[in-house]
């Protein structure tokens, strides 16, 4: 019986192999390595201890399995295939081709079973982690002594490049501190990275580094066997208050004449090799992509088993319905991602009387004012949280204190959104967004509610100087698509800011001042709501301006007090506020003409960034003032009069244009 | 005695704090706790152990000193000013002004003896993992028995941030796996952050961790006093093969009522608490900026010590200069940064009848053939070798195999160039650029030398997909100040590019294809040296153009072609290589109208990326052809199809811009 079982196991392993290396061949393009050497380790977590419905690959309670060194890619559809999900054996054979949901890596919302989009290593490992501390959360907040109605593990597949990656290990250090014992994360340990023996760039003992902060550590040997795996695993979920670790020693490439080679790891093995490797295997030659029926019929009963798990669940959930239907009805909300009805009500209104607010103050209101209604609400920030304005008062548990680690916290809070049943936010300096770049960038190919929070968004910054004082950060993430940046002028358009980030699908770049600016008077222009629209109409004269004055963030204030003096002086200029240029250019062609008449040509745009991409609106005869150099430490206010942010500025520029007409 | 030379030595440790306070305090913005907290520790390095000489902040084998903590400069600009460096006491009572050179942060080629320029956390840490790289390169080239010529070590004070920060931790690892024997850092382990006690967020045992990455590691309890430092540092040194972490337990805002708190973090400590301090630590209340007679006359022979260091070095350098004149020679001229006469002799010539070379790999052929005149270029990739080109062939000495550890890589290129005497290089996929950000901006606010090659620069990627496709990164690394952005189209225009990046100063990305593209014909079209002004006109028509066809990198070939259909249809086109917009803007009016002239608006640019920015070129009247959503995984001339990128696209956009004119 044990016997059977064995072969039966190895069969499997070998079907995931050679699915694997058939869907690299056929594509002539992929990764091989990575499949051969962890197929074993990967069948014994999903055959004996992953909780996971097939069938319902978003079931809420599933443990989750994320494939951070995503080049393996062919390794997940193989088990995905086999395992009964519904990814059918067309798709395997259309790997890496157009239109296919067998992409060249993992990618989220495409694949079905496919957590997160992995392949920039180091991410995955992070977003997991996000992930472990969202299944907390949620578990603290929900569950009731008999109904663990949250309750499953986070694993990963990670790869010595992973572990080499900051954002890595940023992510670690923060695991260890806080205890994340539903992380079990499996290394394949393989020896080997493209350019050679790991050796090379790698000698550290990384087990010892993984104790040093904190986790429970297992090593295995080489040839483990599938017994020894599972019980790591068993041991790791086990281990309630520290991630896990285990080290399994594996064969990139393993069977293949290439075994133990980086020549394996990222091109097809080629028909020799190939042949080889399934002679080698005891593998029929042909045909390719073959499923044998025992195989097939064995990896049945998993589906069964996932139905089963699943179905359990869900009458427990009902119970829990019967007796707490309050809470079920906000848990099965927050897991759709939906808001409470009426839940802006309690959004703040701000009164010009109040006095000036800086945008990052204003952000810190809304968060706390919304606190009550969205108790799935949470965040923190890079040590920044009082500079930032990111604590949610008198919750203590809905505070996460990431640390100085930037990238890792972004990559957390798209791990966070991805599994669902929180809206997480963070946030730090606007020029640290650098940082984090390589994790906003995936949250907008995920196309996932992310919400990042960027104060100090200027020269304004003063004195700290140029390492501090982002320049060129705004540009570049309107670069990013997807991705929505907004730059609110007031306390109202940071309320409509909030509004629209998390009402819409998408991530959102929230971009703040650090200084104070005043809030906008409802009563002589438009309030905050012409934000939705991206740009809008915010103080206009009778008729056809002469001059449109385009501006966003605290350069607003600039543009509206030079307006008031061109007025004065009988010139007629229209102030337009333009928070979010991704909102306004999906707008319809009558509404930005309507704020942007193709007949006024003289417009000035002003804005403390780079002037990257305001020529698109300003047009060939219209001028930008922006800061296309590197500040200057300095008091803010001195930087900004001495990089020529002042009403006078503004008001000679404006003549020279319309001298010009 | 021993005596004298204690309440001497606290003098100066409480001159160098008060100093630091004073400073903060007039300039009401800054950082306390770190100078009063780690005044003892630095007092300790640069009285007893480094070897510097203040009166010549360059002296190229001085050991080298990082306040990787960049906000605790006011410590810095202390111990600069009390040793003697010219940095007088007026720039220290303008801190944080308009025109100091005691900036907010330290600011590498502003203040006399600021190494780096540092804030960013984990960047100075990286830098100088770089730098103890480009001191054992150095010395192993240059040294001969009896004449240590390169022999210094690299010093840098860190924080419990730059700990957390991965990039710091990827440099670490590295540093552990090279071996790198003469860097000692020194970490300030206060226990406190910004948000609170440390333990909210970093409760790892930093010390293990940098033992399993291969450090020694010493750890000073509580009040370790002078001495203990002073022994630890002398270990330290004679620790030949294993970089060291010395861990001193100090207190943030030391001797003030504020200490052991995050209050003293980062602002001034306000008249009330700076009085108390002054009073506890038994400083007189006034004047502020004191430098009691004994403590300046102390520091004075440092000044001494540093110029007989010094002159000794020179006195051997002499000898060497005798002995090997040609090394010396060749010394000289590296640690200048300037190039041998005739280098540019090696750079290869492509001919068409060569075939199709994917610019990548005429980037590696650059590489190989500079290697021989250019001994001290070196460099290598975040094990990307292969694919990237970065390899140099039969010198394994000067390859450098950063591992999967990008952010580091580009740190350790800027602290190469910063160290001196070498011409530093690294690559990666350009879509990783993202991972490396931090540090590319750093080398632009520095404006130093550095090199990143980018290979892989659209959805010509192909099958790897959205995750490994660049989108924006062209455009938002365009958005740098001071980064020159170069996107070569074909062979000879990227030795052209190699040919700027060398001789110009200044950081610059190199930006390469995956894929093959032909070599133009210098026969029909200018050779690749129309480069060295950012554009040129590639293929011209009689007159006037009708249209002008924009573009860059690989898709300069497609509106070659399309310029031959639509020259065969009777309309005047002309084809603009556009490679370095950058290089392009600094060129005169003349020049720029020569090559877009005015009187022709209809203009069409063509270019795999974001569209951001390209709008100032084609102007009102034109169109860009661009990528502005996610790639997807495909062949890549596939994805290039799909995406519009075609002859037969472009014509068709040509003739709806005639069609309109």
């Amino acid at each position: 019986m044990k016997d059977r079982k064995e072969s039966l196991d190895q069969l499997c392993i070998n079907t995931i192999r050679m699915l694997a290396v058939d869907m690299i061949e056929k594509a002539r393009s992929g990764h091989p390595g990575l499949p051969l050497g962890a197929a074993e380790t990967a069948y014994v977590l999903w055959s004996r201890v992953l909780r996971h419905n097939p069938a319902n690959p978003l079931w809420p309670d599933r443990d989750r399995f994320i494939l951070s060194a995503g080049h393996g890619s062919a390794l997940l559809y193989a088990l995905l295939h086999l395992f009964g999900y519904p990814l059918p054996m067309e798709e395997l054979k259309q790997f890496r081709q157009w239109g296919s949901k067998a992409p060249g890596h993992p990618e989220y919302g495409l694949t079905p079973g496919a957590e997160v989009t992995s392949g920039p290593l180091g991410q995955g490992f992070a977003m997991g982690v996000g992930m472990a501390v969202a299944e907390r959360f949620l578990a603290r907040k929900v569950n009731r002594p008999g109904f663990p109605v949250v309750d499953h593990c986070i694993y990963a597949l990670v790869s010595d490049g992973d572990l080499m990656e900051g954002v890595a290990s940023e992510a670690a250090s923060l695991a260890g501190t806080l205890g994340l014992g539903k992380l079990i994360y499996l290394f394949d340990d393989n020896h080997i990275t493209i350019d050679g023996d790991t050796s090379l760039t790698f000698r550290e003992d990384a087990g010892r580094r993984f104790e040093a902060y904190g986790w429970h550590v297992q090593r295995l040997g080489d040839d483990a066997g599938l017994d020894r795996i599972e019980e790591a695993l068993r041991l790791a979920r086990q281990e309630q208050t520290r991630p896990s670790l285990i080290m399994v020693r594996t064969h990139i490439g393993y069977g293949s004449p290439k075994q133990d080679s980086p020549k394996c790891h990222g091109e097809p093995l080629g028909a020799e090799a190939l042949r080889a490797t399934k002679e080698k295997l005891g593998w029929p030659q042909d045909p390719p992509f073959l499923v044998p029926a025992e195989a097939a019929a064995h990896c049945r009963q998993y589906r069964d088993q996932g139905a089963a798990l699943e179905k359990q669940w869900s009458e427990m959930l009902e119970r829990y319905r019967q007796a707490f239907p309050a809470e079920a009805e906000a848990l099965g909300r927050d897991l759709l991602g939906e808001l409470p009805a009426g839940w802006d009500r309690s959004l703040p209104v701000f009164r010009p009387e109040e006095g000036p607010l800086a945008t990052r103050g204003a952000s810190g209101k809304v968060i706390n004012a919304l606190a009550g209604v969205l108790t799935n609400l949470t965040g923190g920030s890079a040590d920044l949280a009082g500079s930032v304005q990111t604590l949610i008062k008198g919750h203590d548990d809905r505070n996460i204190h990431f640390g100085i680690r930037e990238h890792a916290m972004a990559a957390m809070v798209n791990g966070m959104v991805l599994h669902g049943g929180l809206i997480p936010y963070c946030g730090t300096f606007l020029v640290f967004a650098d940082y984090m770049r390589p994790a906003i960038r995936l949250a907008a190919v995920m196309n996932i509610r992310s919400l990042f929070i960027f104060s100090h968004d200027s020269i304004g910054v003063g004195e700290d100087g140029p390492t501090h004082q982002p320049v060129e950060q705004l540009a570049s993430l309107r670069c990013i698509p997807n991705l929505r940046v907004m730059r609110p002028a007031d306390a109202n358009e940071t309320v409509a800011a909030w509004r629209v980030a998390l009402s819409k699908p998408g991530p959102t770049a929230l971009i703040l001042t650090r200084q104070k600016v005043p809030i906008l008077d409802p009563a002589e222009v438009a309030a905050g709501g012409g934000l939705a629209r991206g740009a809008y109409v915010l103080a206009d004269c009778a008729g056809l301006p002469q001059i449109l004055l385009l501006a966003t963030g605290s350069e607003v204030h600039l543009v509206l007090a030079a307006r008031k003096a061109l007025q004065e002086q009988g010139v007629a200029a229209r102030v337009v506020s333009m928070p979010c240029w991704e909102l306004f250019s999906e707008q319809t062609p009558a509404y930005r003409e309507s704020v942007l008449p193709s007949g006024c040509r003289l417009r000035l745009a002003l804005e403390a960034g780079a002037a990257m991409g305001w020529h698109q609106w300003v047009g060939d005869r219209g001028e930008v003032m922006s800061v296309d150099r590197f500040g200057v430490s300095a008091p803010g206010e001195v930087v900004m009069e001495k990089f020529g942010f002042s009403v006078e500025r503004v008001l000679e520029k404006a003549r020279a244009l319309l001298g010009g007409a």
